[in-house]
């Protein structure tokens, strides 16, 4: 019995053929080419899928892992950030030709269900997961199962909001995690600061404040520069934040972080999320919370969404 | 055959007889005496239980309403903010001796479950209550059911962070919801205008400043008093940028306001609650996501605390 996954992406069309225990028969990669629009990639998808479809063996269901928001009871996928014109598209029922259960989510909640699944929170059946990269996306698994609230759009952990008065965010809020503590929040905050005259090792690592990333600012901090470590401090003590709302609201029994901005920066972000959940929260929440960094890689979606469809077929 | 509930509160045990429909054959209130202790108080509870009892029938559960946190798996009460003296008490086990199951939950908790069974949120399977008085409290209802964490002390909404530079909170953190839109909150905002030489018709309605309370503040702000008007709308503004964070996170298909500010002072909180959601939240949640007033009153801790037997019996 085969379940094929799919990870669509901005840049690239990632699938799978796997067997339940998470192995990977065989796997295909091809390039997303966004801007030839949504139907030209909704071809490329059922490419994929056709590229790992068994030549002899039962096809059990297919997953698929969608960028952006994804309404969970219908599987439209409302809209992507990074492949244009994806606007509520029916994506589970558009796949329905290949004639087998399909289930499609979001790429965070699924990476909290590959890693509840095959990585750091085996065996931890309430936990919250977090990506801080280019935006802060994640997941909440509730007595082992994906949580998605009451309507399919709920675990946005990325747009709760943290500073009231923050700055503008993608959504149409302001001071949403995502806002403050995501990648282009860190270079953004390093930009306004060399804008502004602060003395810092990041005016001479890019040609123009514009070119200032999340990485050359962990690289700066790496090397002691005060700015930039001032601005990783702030970062993870936002975080901090929302993991001590996260805790009086979840309360689950385990944090993991993901994405390339917190593998990237290590301690830089764990040291403040550490003392702030600490000095904000009580001990009782705090200390049965235990903070670990995620576990898979880049297979994380797949991972996720075949975990995701033997969730929905019952197969533990 | 009957569940029999209990509400331990500061002042009063009140105690009830009721049968599965919400009815109540008979009903008692006797005075906490908090000061006497906590073998005092356990002993008034065990009395109130007592002449509830029914002559003949069967009693099916016995489930009882505490302040402060509950540990829902163990029915440990870990403090409470009103009753001194409680610390980690065992109320569930301590009333073993009636030889019936025996459930124990916090009191906001209990009142969201019994706005869901018999008040405000009937039919209604996902939704949050918050109570909005002296502290606030809430719970959360999802599938049906009362929602209480991965470890059991989840639920929390009183607790989160709204304001990260806030002022600090009962609970040891600092700008929670609690410390920034309670009762207490926005009369300690009043008092700190008036300290501060603001122009207001609160100076002319209590002796000292000190004995300003919220109630003073929405009779002020009915009479259309700017200062008492401005801190009304920014406690609606901190309430609806929490209610903005659970949305995102829960996607509740209701929410559910009682407490007797947020009743009190009605359209006052209300209007900023509403603006600020619209203001700062996407469309598909806000747009889904009505907010009604509590429909329950003095009774809903009686009403949880059977609405919580119910559901541990499977009842429904």
């Amino acid at each position: 019995m085969y379940i094929l996954v799919v990870d669509l992406g901005g840049t690239q069309i990632r699938a799978a053929r796997c067997l339940p225990d998470g192995r990977m028969e065989e796997r295909v990669a091809i390039p997303t080419l966004a801007h030839e629009g949504p139907d030209a990639v909704l071809n490329r998808i059922r490419q994929a899928i056709r590229s790992v479809w068994p030549q002899r063996g039962e096809v059990a269901a297919l997953a698929l892992s969608a960028p952006g928001p994804v309404d969970a009871r219908t599987g439209v996928v409302r809209f992507t950030p990074n492949i244009p014109g994806w606007k509520d598209v029916l994506l589970r029922d558009l796949m329905a030709d290949f004639g087998v259960p399909t289930f499609v989510a979001n790429d965070a909640n699924l990476a909290a269900l590959g890693e509840y699944r095959f990585g750091a929170g085996r065996g931890v059946r309430d936990l919250i997961y977090l990506t801080i990269s280019t935006g802060i996306g994640g997941g909440v698994i509730i007595d082992g199962r994906l949580f998605e609230g009451g309507q399919g759009l709920g675990g946005e952990v990325g747009h709760m909001v943290i500073e009231p008065d923050g700055p503008p965010c993608g959504c149409g809020g302001y001071g949403c995690l995502e806002a403050v503590a995501s990648g282009p929040a860190i270079a953004r905050e390093a930009r306004t600061a060399i804008e502004r005259g602060a003395s810092s090792l990041l005016s001479r690592m890019v040609a123009a404040p514009q070119d200032i990333t999340a990485r050359e600012v962990v690289e700066a901090a790496r090397k002691g520069d005060p700015p930039s470590l001032h601005i990783l401090e702030r970062a993870g003590r936002y975080i901090g934040l929302a993991l001590v709302s996260l805790m009086y609201l979840f309360n689950p029994a385990l944090f993991i972080l993901g994405g390339s901005v917190a593998i990237g920066a290590g301690d830089l972000l764990m040291t403040p999320i550490q003392r702030t959940i600490q000095e904000r929260s009580q001990r009782v929440y705090w200390e049965n919370t235990p903070i670990v960094y995620a576990a898979l890689e880049d297979d994380v979606g797949l991972l996720g969404a075949l975990a995701l469809a033997l969730e929905r077929l019952g197969i533990s």
